[in-house]
């Protein structure tokens, strides 16, 4: 197990169907790209209670992805294949399909019907490059591609059915939830349901986490826990499962909520919220408008509000005051407040807080000022040094953070330290 | 081949050792990380001429990783593993190697040594958890960990000898670097080179390079294309591999020199490069300063330029004037102007470039206006309409763009076309 990413107990299951994903890629055996394909299917399938049991890779090879095929045949109830069903020369998986099932590569003419209305011009007209994605194995049934191209199909063999997907991910993963999933559950005997609740924590590290929930750690009722890190996040992971839908729910809202209680208000955001969604949502329900004045973030800020569709109902705007000439023309910041204390400094952050929200007139206003590195760094204002303020319509508070990391890292965990600051401010108004 | 990835062709050399990695983890069956170990081990093998042939993945399961081990000795001569030597209880790698090549666990006094010195407290004293790490096969060699308490070990079995390595990333990368590479190299049988190019690429298409790039995708002197896109980047591998040093250097500059002449200025940066640091060393070279207003990229201009330290020597500000109020106030943009035009025209893009230029004194400045969707949009300017505009002491010119995709996408290559006008801008100065 690697260490960044632990847990506690999982449940065993052997009645489930054997599942095999087989990735396919020149650029996997190279090390080019990781392979996300396949860890976002794994995550799928375990989220559904069909875990992973092989997982081979090979590069565009035909002989090698035959001699896979056919090792799994027996290996497998259901095996899942992404890669390789490309317009180039390079994509092999469709003719070594033909060759380990022994079924001739045809002109399939819903394939061929599918790429015309998708790459054709005038008049249906298409590439032979384009054409060649529409041969696959002979009596395969077809697995419809809807945002390229490249149609899937599907291939029994003894017991074990193949289901063929493009290796281009937002293909791949909406033929996978649309047809291979659905088809997946069907396949098997019993109906042991799985959920999983995530809970996205800020603020105490790993350890600390891990010591908060040790007692959720021992079982109970079928609920497991797990951590992952997303600098600077911590995702706690709970499943729950069993035969009973009821029950399994029930677990796990339990174990949420201790988990809840346990944690406090450390927990800024649930399951696929994060922290620019919740404080999003908390603006609009609250009809505040915002406004950000940024030195070391250098726009992050106002990146990351501006990540989240409709933010303009609720950001009206950010100054990033790289220079001391910006800091007094945009934010009002007095010159011998700049002479005085310096541009990083408690003062001056409290100072362009005011200024922006005076100048936007915006409800509440964020001031970041520090020193990301790696370069720039004092004996008394060491690189990490970061002073945030948050200004409404009655005050002006501010803190005085040191991070440690890189560049990326101090500027990434200053960014989010201002924007969970903001959450906490926006639900005790 | 994912559509994301492709290549022309590769030289395949039936001398060298075949080589298979071994990942184990239940984080990797399940899901929760993609597998970067292996990316980061078949990256270094293959730019040492020593490309992985076979990628099995397992979970922490002793027998699965036993019966895989078994497989392994007759299809490979060497291979790598890597996971499940931690101190916990689900960490079986070592138990199942006991079990694949009938050697029992022993402590090893070497092994138990490291850990005390390692983590050892007060004279020596180690956990449980700690001490089992020191519990090998009977017989392995060590693999010094400079970094942590597990040790790695070799096992030879027939002719093929296997590498066992802890799955935290910082510990595997140098246990590679430090004993498994050297020994790979010390195993093969000739000494061929490998040597490769980047070249970064912005604005044609895939196609397009694929075409511009045909007459090199012909093999030339041992020297291969690939091509991956990083979008909005499509990068150009070129690699080159033979016996002689100065043979394989001189085909790889020659390629190079094609490539380059081929695809003309659209190559930006070669390498490590990315557009950022180019613009930024062409600032620092020209002794030019900068600033930008942005409206549809939200501070996202800004974020990329300060991504690169030392950014405060040409960076003077951004204004990330979301609201119309701002760009008045911010940008001295006539409220007229904004009425009759609309906030996303050709006409205001450029009042808030020579705004922002005139009120920071900066030598260029950078205007965006757009629509990034997923609302906002008319038939007259729909989603993914943009206007940029680039001012400086002579001149304001507009550009106006349609871009296709999603938010995200939208913002990405809006930043990336204004990044690559500035660069373009300041090599013709």
């Amino acid at each position: 197990l690697r260490s960044e990413c632990k847990r506690g107990f999982f449940m065993v299951n052997d009645r489930r169907t054997k599942i095999a994903v087989l990735s396919i890629g020149d650029e996997l055996m190279y090390g080019e790209i990781a392979d996300t394909n396949f860890a976002h299917i794994a995550a799928r399938l375990y989220s559904c209670g069909l875990p992973v049991e092989r997982h081979p890779t090979v590069g565009d090879d035909a002989e090698a992805i035959a001699s896979e095929l056919r090792g799994l045949i027996a290996a497998a109830d259901a095996v899942i294949i992404t890669g390789g069903l490309g317009p180039t020369s390079d994509d092999r998986t469709a003719a070594a399909a033909a060759d380990a099932f022994s079924r001739p590569l045809q002109l399939n003419r819903e394939a061929l019907a599918h790429i015309k209305r998708f790459a054709g011009r005038h008049g249906g007209e298409i590439s032979t490059a384009d054409e060649k994605q529409a041969h696959i194995p002979a009596g395969a049934d077809l697995i419809h591609n809807p945002t390229g191209t490249a149609s899937g199909f599907i291939i029994p063999a003894d017991a074990c059915r193949f289901f063929f997907l493009p290796g281009v991910p937002r293909e791949m993963t909406l033929m996978l939830e649309e047809t291979v999933l659905p088809a997946l559950l069907a396949l098997q005997e019993d109906t042991r349901i799985c959920r999983t609740k995530v809970l996205n924590v800020f603020g105490p590290s790993e350890a600390e986490v891990g010591t908060l929930l040790e007692e959720l750690a021992s079982p109970a009722d079928g609920v497991s826990v797990a951590f992952c890190v997303e600098f600077p996040v911590i995702q706690v992971k709970l499943r729950a499962e069993g035969e009973d839908a009821a029950a399994v729910a029930n677990s796990l809202v339990t174990a949420a909520e201790r988990a809840r209680a346990l944690l406090d208000d450390w927990v800024f955001a649930e399951d696929d919220d994060t922290i620019d969604t919740v404080v999003a949502g908390l603006l609009q329900e609250k009809g505040l408008t915002l406004a950000f004045a940024e030195s070391c973030t250098g726009g992050l800020l106002a990146k990351r509000i501006t990540d989240v569709s409709g933010s303009s109902a609720y950001f009206l705007e950010g100054a990033v005051t790289y220079s001391d000439s910006s800091k007094i023309r945009y934010l009002n910041v007095p010159e011998s407040l700049l002479e005085k204390k310096g541009a990083v400094s408690s003062e001056v952050a409290a100072a362009m807080a005011v200024g922006v929200r005076n100048a936007s007139g915006s409800d509440i206003a964020l001031s970041v000022t520090g020193i990301a590195g790696p370069d720039g760094g004092t004996q008394e204002k060491p690189v990490g040094t970061v002073f945030i303020s948050l200004a409404d319509h009655d005050t002006c508070e501010t803190r005085n953070f040191l991070f440690n990391g890189d560049r990326e890292a101090i500027r990434t965990i200053t960014a989010f330290s201002a924007l969970d600051w903001l959450r906490r401010h926006l639900l005790a108004r």
